[in-house]
């Protein structure tokens, strides 16, 4: 892609206040663009990003046997009043449609969808375990939407159900998407800083668990062991004082940013909804159920809060909107010689090709954030090449054509 | 896929009158979900169809220079009332935010979204042409929703904008979008039925142009001359009698269903938003405006009205849900065995290993409709193989291994 020929554009300022790091950056750089308070469009830089983020997640959804589907946004009243949601949750967005006079809700989470479907599929004990998941746009009134696409009206979500005859049934699956997860924070860049935490199971089990990552914008806070990774919610500190793995008890305070959560709802919605399979003996019995969160856009966020610069964004390999970013100072026909070059060499690239000074275009290529540069001047192609820098190290090394392409292929090799 | 697995199942009867055919068989065969009244989950199996059908539009959006963003479907009030759609369009779902009282609509289409994001970013003509697309969830609160996903309160859709400095500049995209578009058809199996027609160009051109296949249960009456695979709608046949390629006056009139539809705006939303840009001598000059859509969710329902027969569906090769329905009478190592083989070749399998009768068996793979049926019989094993047996036609081959993978790469190649 020509960056003259791209939709957006970078930008100096933005004329709002920005409401944080993630917010600032990614509607600087052109990622995103706010459409109101809480509400952004994907720009195509940004929809690339968060096409990579859940295009990993289906990856390892699908790897734990999950199947895809997709709910509607549109959920009738009855649903939500079976489970007594309807009146309880604040942020559930509910009107009324002119023509039909139904009373319908925009699904902010989707148990009271799911649900009633599985039911109609899930007959006997040989229907179970099951699993699907969607990806998908939710929506939430939000209070007080902040912190960029931390926490929008409007934000993608995957979410995950599983179907289950029992609770031992469950809790493999439970511990099967911890796995999962662990793995998809470690392919976003994420799994340094990312705790598995113990948090309230509300009125229906001792615990659930979030993933949390640590960083000082976080709305949550957590006490973490750091020889485990694994943490504790502020709000069961109270009544869990030590990590649960090693028993330390000297657990440390910080901030963090809730990416993903899970939870064992054994039959909170599988009850009213009178999910039933017959077990061997053809008896009844309630399904169990489990539901597992994480916000592709919110990760998206997460990533550009915890992993940029005073510079701008600093992408992971695996979710940056392109691999190379190419960059000449003078016209030159060579720069169009190694764009093609390396894009048949199977690189995505984007080429400044802009006119304009090389002060703005390596502001730029900071600002955007893609892992490796590549810079054409005429000092660099006396030196017999191409000046190759990863995004977030200081090191310039001058490469010819071949050692080049050698080097950007060792780079992207998993 | 086993479809032992599978979350879905298929069904002999629905509970509710069925709407029409492509209602009736997507529900029985397990690709969609009826929630509400227009108002649908996709399955596992319909969202695998959804994905393909959205793949293929994307491919060929990309490939006229389509760049591809996300907008929200939260748009707000502003905007709407900008263009005076906020009181002219009735199928806008309209509600206040319970918490920052204001009013938002769902988006049933995005002009008042996208006129001033690429106004943001269109100053001068040196910004011009731009194109984006985005294939999102779209709503609409329609009166009589009906026709299955034909017609639905929420859909798919893929909305194409394209920004231009000049008529003529607008023309010859409109025209190159009009080639994409029958290259989708055609890749949809549709291309024998779809017709290119004249449409009202409403009160600021004198035409638009819909796409439309002829199918029985279309909303639209259309005169079509088969000859040059051209067509005038009803709302415009008094004015405009022949045929404008050859000049036939004895035009033919049939059923449709409209598919897609393609609209020079001109400058009918960059207008009101004032999107303007500088010509080469400084001049400003209002930015041209081109819309393109084309519903995924409609497409799939439009393929099962028009393609299937009275045993179900008949998918099109590329966007069948899996390549090849297996088969096997009796549990067999053999069937495992070649499901494997067919795997390793490359191929997307569903086997059914279902306890059921041979019966329920063939009923389902014709219910289910994926294009090639592979069935394992004690009888095909003593001829030296499988059963190959395309969804459609009658003709059965025993097959050995090697021919099969031979005969059903060759059926796959494009």
């Amino acid at each position: 892609m020509k960056l003259s020929k791209l939709f957006s554009k970078t930008t100096k300022n933005i004329s709002k206040k920005a409401e944080s790091k993630n917010h600032e950056l990614l509607v600087r750089a052109g990622y995103v663009d706010q459409l109101m308070a809480g509400v952004y469009t994907y720009l195509p830089l940004g929809k690339k990003v968060l096409e990579k983020i859940e295009d990993i997640i289906r990856e390892e959804m699908i790897e734990i046997g999950g199947q895809e589907i997709l709910m509607p946004a549109l959920t009738p009243y009855e649903n939500w009043q079976k489970t007594g949601r309807w009146d309880t949750m604040d942020d559930l967005y509910r009107f009324t449609s002119y023509y039909s006079k139904n009373k319908v809700a925009l699904g902010g989470t989707h148990e009271e969808v799911v649900t009633p479907l599985a039911k109609k599929y899930i007959l006997s004990y040989k229907d179970l375990p099951k699993y699907v998941f969607q990806i998908q746009t939710k929506f939430r009134d939000e209070k007080r939407p902040k912190s960029g696409i931390l926490r929008g009206r409007e934000f993608r979500m995957k979410d995950l159900y599983s179907f289950h005859t029992d609770e031992q049934d469950l809790n493999k699956y439970y511990d099967k998407v911890i796995k999962a997860y662990e793995k998809i924070f470690k392919r976003f860049g994420l799994g340094d800083k990312t705790y598995l935490t113990f948090a309230s199971g509300g009125t229906f089990s001792k615990f659930s668990h979030e993933f949390q990552t640590e960083s000082p914008v976080g709305e949550d806070t957590i006490f973490v062991c750091r020889r485990c990774k694994m943490g504790i919610n502020k709000e069961i500190i109270l009544t869990q004082k030590e990590c649960p793995k090693c028993g330390k008890t000297d657990l440390e305070e910080t901030r963090a940013i809730e990416v993903a959560n899970i939870f064992k709802l054994k039959d909170k919605f599988t009850k009213p909804f009178k999910a039933i399979y017959l077990d061997k003996k053809g008896k009844e019995n309630t399904v169990l159920m489990g539901c597992y969160g994480i916000g592709p856009s919110r990760i998206m966020g997460t990533i550009v809060e915890v992993l940029s610069d005073e510079k701008g964004i600093v992408w992971p390999k695996e979710v940056a909107p392109y691999q190379i970013h190419l960059i000449n100072l003078k016209e030159s026909e060579e720069a169009e010689r190694i764009y093609n070059k390396l894009q048949a060499a199977g690189f995505d690239i984007l080429w400044d090709d802009r006119d304009e000074s090389a002060g703005i275009k390596f502001q730029d290529a900071d600002l955007l954030g893609i892992p490796l540069r590549v810079v054409i001047t005429e000092k660099s192609l006396k030196s017999g090449g191409y000046e190759l820098k990863v995004r977030n190290r200081t090191k310039i090394e001058i490469l010819n054509e071949k050692n080049l392409i050698k080097k950007v292929k060792d780079y992207y090799a998993k």
